[in-house]
């Protein structure tokens, strides 16, 4: 199938740049001597795991528990997910563990650690628990320094759960677009669940896991001493956030949306494209280092980039793109199709139900993914 | 089913308040004397098209043609499309009109129709079409003065395909913030289209529909002389977007998204939802004239409106609380439901798959939406 078959907008990925990423977190990984257990909220695809595991990695973490479920029906049991878990959600877990999950679930609450250990001790079920610990991304996670991190430690390890070890994200490795500011974070974020290991340790508990990631970090860590595993996602495909910031060029960009220019507004200098606010997402994270790059660089059917062309403003179902010069009206007829280059590979690939797989230029295959809770 | 029961995060739809908003345009578009033709971009529910249709409507408008699939094959045949129609989407119209859709398509190119026209002639199929005018948007459409306007309008008129008449809407309705000023640009928007009718009607070409619309114009408009049909979508269920520019109260929105707290990180001042980018959208069309909103109003579960707390920031699947004062962290703990009255409702539903509809506050039915394209 060629890509003008397609009905826009559709979410296009071009392999052989996902192997290249991948390969090249991979090799990361493997020169700093951690297990790589990629993050598949950015591609939920089984298909995109199964190339992963092939390329070396070993186990995969969730965002969602819809995640961890789809990707357990797939054959995929080693599964961390990411995100604090509550009291609630806990039967969904049990029932992936009865289901052949090894499942490691995430909190820095004594409240919640306390109802696990409880649960744990009732039902016989010996849930993994990592605890979360916060490197200054100032999302969740307890300090390093913190005396609950060896309370929650403590209950786990006297309870029928099992305490997996410490895992923290540096979020704010997004913050600094010099590749010397991502090094500094990314030993900030090794030193600071390292640290947090010690403790825990010295206070007498085995720590399995010694977890952290994001992809700036893992791409720019120069020593991972005391680490086991690395977690990033977004590695994969990148997207123009990561552009923004230094991490990748834009021809290495994976992920792209095919559209169809739908109209010209001459009178206000502009054209319209039929990928909008719910096609690309109203992500504007690339602001802060490009605020021109709007909700995405544009190129051309083929991918090559067009200079100084990107999606100006979004409405649902509308792209504005506000032309360089009258010429571009010839250049993009009504009609015509362009790729956008996402600002935020997450957030836009979620509105799709599947991957549009291109490789030599032509759609090889479709990836389902899974999406919402 | 109780709230409490649902996996979150989760979409709310509360049928009461549906129900008065409902009421309200419909009134609005008795008063004026125009035929209302909801917009089902915002909810995509077959279950909502017929609620809207037994309170008084007659006819959709949709924002992708696979709404215009999923709205048929329930019984919805009278559609607009109303995003600028390309040749390469002709064939699935043609596929609809088979199966017995009345659908009007819309173009503001004269390319475009010169296709439309061709294809109808060799075909014999008579696609229905509108032509967009600008009447200030600065989105897509012709300006009622252009002789483009004339030339579509003949060119359909002397082929297979029939011209149905113009379309046009104030999107930028949205920048205001004051009624007067809604008033105002009401009138343009009535205006402008009845001029672009005019001058074809003067040309010699019937014009059956003269169609205007968005949420703020259809509720304020004092007068809509010349106008056949009004189109909304939002006013069905409202949102913080609305809410900022004085067009409904906050007690008035219909749609929230059901969270659970999962984190207190008390050194960063914060509390955290599973309900983040994804959950919530990235829109901040509140931004403009109540930036505190951020990513949502939070609400306790039964829907009470909790003064001055909002979601401040998001990632991924996470939702930043800012804590009012350390008081926060006891009246909301780990595991607690809050409710979130979204920014842009048409972009936050389109997360999910269906409404969890609330009626006395318990849960007593969902409605499925169509996403996508």
């Amino acid at each position: 199938m060629i890509l003008s078959e397609l009905a826009t907008p559709a979410l296009l990925l071009e392999k052989e740049k996902l192997m290249v990423n991948i390969a090249r977190m991979q090799a990361s990984a493997d020169r700093l001597g951690v297990q790589l257990r990629p993050h598949l909220k950015t591609l939920k695809a089984a298909r995109a795991a199964e190339v992963l595991m092939t390329s070396g990695a070993r186990g995969i973490t969730v965002s969602t528990l819809k995640e961890a479920s789809y990707f357990l029906e797939h054959g995929f049991k080693d599964i961390v997910y990411a995100v604090g878990m509550v009291p609630a959600k806990l039967p969904e877990v049990a029932s992936m563990m009865a289901r052949g999950a090894d499942i490691k679930i995430m909190t820095d609450n004594l409240e919640v650690a306390r109802v696990i250990a409880t649960e744990a001790n009732q039902s016989g079920i010996s849930y993994k628990l990592l605890i979360e610990v916060d490197c200054g991304d100032n999302r969740g996670g307890l300090h390093s320094e913190s005396e609950e991190l060896l309370h929650i430690a403590e209950l786990i390890v006297n309870s029928s759960a099992h305490f997996q070890g410490v895992l923290t994200h540096a979020g704010h490795s997004y913050g600094a677009n010099d590749i010397s500011a991502i090094e500094k974070i990314a030993e900030q974020e090794r030193e600071t669940v390292v640290r947090a290991a010690t403790r825990v340790r010295t206070a007498g508990y085995a720590v399995d896991t010694v977890s952290l990631g994001s992809t700036p970090t893992g791409l720019y860590a120069t020593d991972l001493t005391g680490i086991t595993e690395l977690r990033a996602g977004v590695y994969t495909v990148f997207d123009m956030d990561q552009q923004s910031r230094g991490v990748c060029e834009t021809e290495e960009i994976a992920l792209s949306v095919l559209s169809c220019v739908i109209g010209h507004n001459k009178a206000a200098g502009k054209i319209l494209l039929d990928a909008g606010g719910l096609a690309l997402s109203k992500d504007r994270s690339a602001d802060k280092f490009r605020p021109e790059v709007g909700y995405g660089q544009i190129c051309n059917s083929d991918g090559t980039v067009i200079p100084e062309l990107y999606v100006t403003s979004v409405s649902q179902e509308h792209g504005h793109v506000r032309v360089r010069d009258v010429n571009d009206y010839a250049l993009f007829p009504v009609g015509s199709h362009l790729r956008i280059l996402p600002v935020h590979a997450c957030m836009t690939a979620a509105a799709y139900d599947y991957f549009n797989i291109i490789e030599n230029g032509v759609i090889s295959e479709k990836w389902d993914r899974v999406n919402g809770w």
